[in-house]
C-alpha cells in the first residue's frame, strides 16, 4: 500500500511517513478533473469547502473524537497557537502555561510568542516530563503537553493527568503529533479540552501536510478564535465587515483551505479507514520490544533512552550513543533510515503498516555492524547538514 | 499553457486561476521521485527546506522585491496577522489600525481578532476607499490596505499613499491579493513596510495555494515574529527550548512548509518567469476597456461599478445589476464564468495569459443575451449555494 525504495529499511515514518501508492493518482485526478475542469465551481461541485471538516471526521475516528469536533488546516504550530490562545481566555484569572521540556520546541516557541504579544504577566513554565503531575496547581491556567516525547518516546498517561488537572481547574491541551496513527487515543474518554496534531508522520499525508485541531463539545461554542479568518466566519460569503464566529469547530478554520494537500491526505486516509488502532498498537509494541532486545543483545554499549515497558512508550525507540550523529549517517548509508536527535540520540520509529519483524532484525543487524565495526568513524559522516 | 475546459470563457482567474498544463506532471514527479524515493532525506536532497525562500524570490520579481525579502507559507489570513502584529510593535505609542471598507473581509477579521487578544486599547478604524488619505494622522499606528478593491477593482495609488503615511510616522502594509500577477507593483520604489498576498488567483497556484509575505529591508531584523514557529528559529534543528528569531525574512516562516502545494505553485511560476508584467498590465487594461465598451453598448441598463480609467483599476470589471446573483448563475450556465459579489455586483476578471479579445467579445455577447432575454429570470438561478 506504500511505496518504499528497494534496499531501504525505513524507520523514520514518525518523522515523514512514506508515500501511499494511491496518492499520485488521487492528486492527479483532483488536479485535472477538479481544479482543471471545474475551476472555481470546484468549491461547490467537488465540495472543497467541506473538505477540512470531512477529513477532520476521518482523523477523529483515529483519536476517539465524534464527528463534528475535528477540523483540518494550517500547520501544527498554528493549531497550537489557536488552542492556547482560546484556552487562556477560558481561564483568565490565571497566568501560567505549564508544559514539559520534552514537548516539541515549536509548541513552546508558539506559546512564547503568544505570551509576549499578550504582554499581560503570563508565564510559560517547564517541568521535566516525570514531574508534570507534581507541578499541577491552582496557579496553572493551561497545561499543554505532547503525549509522546519526540526524543525518547516516553508516553504521558493522558487520562490520569487530564483528570488531575481538571480537578485543579486547569484547561488541558494535548499535542498528538506522535500519537495519531501510532497509539490508541480516546479524546472523549480522556475528557481532553483541546487536541492538535499533524498528519505527515504516522498518517502519511506528505511533507508539510495540514494539521488538525479538536475542541471538546463543552467548549466549541464558548471560545473566541484568536485567528479569526474568513473561513471560520458564520457566513464567509456574506462579506460582512464584522467577524462573527461560525458554529462549533468551523470557527477554528482560518484561511482558504489547502485543497491539493488535503487531497493527498485523503488518499492516505483511505488506508487508515480500514485499520484498527488496537491492532496497530499491539503490533507496534511487539516490534519495538523486538528491536530493543535485538539491539541490546548485539550492541551492549548502546544505552536505551526509551521506556522499556511498551505501555509507557509511543511507537519509537531511542538509543543514546556518543557518536549518534555519525552513527545515524552511517546507518542511512547502509540502508537503515532513522533520525538523529540532539544531543546524542539515534531514534527509530516503528510503523506496523509497512514495517515487520524481518525489517526489525535486519535493522538491528546493520546497526550492529555500524557500531561494532565502527563504520561511523568516517569523516564523511561528521559534517552536519541542515536537516537530519 | 493553461488547461481550460471546452466551451467556457473563464473570467474568474481573479478568484481561482486555471490549471497550468505542466502542473500535474510536476506534482506527480515530486510525489514519486522526491517524497516516494527520497523519503525524509528530501528535506535536504530536494531542498524542500529552501523552497519557501526560493519561491519567495520568484514572487519577489513580480512585485518589485529584491531576492531575500519574500517568503512563502500558510494562508493570506495568517500573513496579515503576522504583518499587523509585528507592525504594531514597531509603533507602540499609537493605537489605531486604519483600513478601508473595500478591504477583503478576512484582513479585517484577522486584525479584529488580534486586537481583541492584545486587549490594550487598540482600535480598527475603517474609511471609505476614497477617504483613506484624508483619514491619515499621527494617531494611526498602522495603515493596512488591499491595493485593488475586490468588489470594484478600484486601485489605490500605493506610492502616494505610502509616502503620505510615512510622513506621519505610519507603518504601511499592502495586501497584493488582487495585484500580484495582475498589475505592476514595485515594493521597493513604494517603500512599503510590509506586503502580503495569495497565489491562487492570478498566480495560478491552485485552490488554497500558499501565501507570501514581504518585509522591508529596514525592518527585517528588527521585528518580533508574533507567530514564532520552529521554521523561523535561527537553528530549527538545534531543538533549543528557547525561541531565537532567524535572520531576515526567515523569521516569518512558522511551521513545516507545505511541499506539495509549493511544488504546484512552482509549475505555474515557470510560466510567470517568462512574462513581462508591463506587457501583462498593458494587455489587461486593453481587455478591460474593451469589455466595458462592449457591455455598455449592448446592455445600457447595467451600471459600471469599476473605475473607467484603466490606470485607476486592477484587472477586473464589475457591473451592478439588480438581479446580479441570478444573472451570474445564468451566465455560468451559458459558458461565461465570473463571480457574484454581494449585494449586487457581477464581477469579471481579465487575465491576458489565457484571455483574448475574442473571449471578451464572446462574453459580452452572452451577457447581452442573459440580460436582454431575461435568462436570469429562472427559478433555478435564485437559490444561493455556499460559494458563488
Amino acid at each position: 500500500m506504500f511505496h518504499l525504495p528497494e534496499g531501504v529499511i525505513y524507520l523514520d515514518g514518525n518523522s515523514l511517513g512514506p508515500l501511499p501508492k494511491a496518492t499520485p493518482e488521487k492528486v492527479g485526478s483532483m488536479l485535472t478533473q477538479e481544479w482543471g475542469d471545474m475551476l472555481i465551481t470546484g468549491w461547490n461541485k467537488a465540495d472543497w469547502m467541506g473538505q477540512p471538516a470531512r477529513i477532520g471526521d476521518r482523523i477523529g475516528k483515529l483519536i476517539g473524537a465524534p464527528a463534528g469536533y475535528v477540523v483540518m488546516g494550517d500547520t501544527l504550530s498554528i493549531k497550537v497557537y489557536q488552542a492556547v490562545a482560546s484556552a487562556l481566555e477560558l481561564n483568565q484569572s490565571r497566568k501560567v502555561v505549564l508544559s514539559d521540556n520534552g514537548n516539541f520546541p515549536t509548541d513552546l516557541y508558539m506559546v512564547d510568542g503568544l505570551l509576549k504579544s499578550l504582554n499581560n504577566g503570563h508565564e510559560l513554565r517547564l517541568a521535566d516530563p516525570e514531574n508534570v503531575e507534581a507541578e499541577l496547581s491552582e496557579e496553572i491556567a493551561v497545561l499543554m503537553l505532547t503525549e509522546v516525547d519526540y526524543r525518547t518516546g516516553r508516553k504521558h498517561d493522558m487520562k490520569t493527568i487530564t483528570e488531575k488537572a481538571h480537578a485543579l481547574g486547569i484547561i488541558v491541551i494535548w499535542d498528538l503529533a506522535h500519537s495519531a496513527g501510532a497509539v490508541e487515543v480516546d479524546l472523549t474518554a480522556c475528557d481532553a479540552d483541546f487536541a492538535v496534531g499533524c498528519t505527515y508522520k504516522y498518517l502519511n499525508g506528505g511533507p508539510g501536510a495540514p494539521a488538525f485541531i479538536y475542541v471538546a463539545p463543552k467548549h466549541q461554542n464558548n471560545i473566541r478564535p484568536a485567528l479569526s479568518g474568513w473561513m471560520g466566519h458564520a457566513s464567509p460569503f456574506a462579506f460582512d465587515l464584522d467577524y462573527q464566529a461560525g458554529a462549533g469547530i468551523e470557527r477554528m478554520r482560518v484561511g482558504t483551505p489547502p485543497v491539493i494537500a488535503l487531497t493527498a491526505l485523503e488518499a492516505s486516509l483511505d488506508i487508515w479507514d480500514m485499520v484498527s488502532m488496537a491492532d496497530v498498537r499491539a503490533k507496534s509494541i511487539q516490534l519495538c520490544d523486538l528491536f530493543i532486545s535485538e539491539v541490546e543483545a548485539r550492541c551492549p554499549n548502546l544505552e536505551l533512552a526509551s521506556p522499556r515497558d511498551g505501555n509507557n512508550r509511543g511507537s519509537q525507540v531511542s538509543f543514546k550513543f556518543e557518536h549518534a550523529y555519525a552513527g545515524m549517517q552511517a546507518l542511512i548509508a547502509n540502508g537503515v533510515i532513522g533520525d538523529f536527535r540532539a544531543p546524542n540520540s539515534m531514534r527509530f520509529g516503528f510503523t506496523p503498516l509497512y514495517i515487520d519483524e524481518d525489517d526489525v532484525v535486519g535493522a538491528a543487524t546493520i546497526l550492529e555492524r555500524v557500531i561494532n565495526e565502527k563504520l561511523w568513524d568516517n569523516p564523511q559522516y561528521q559534517t552536519r547538514s541542515r536537516v537530519t
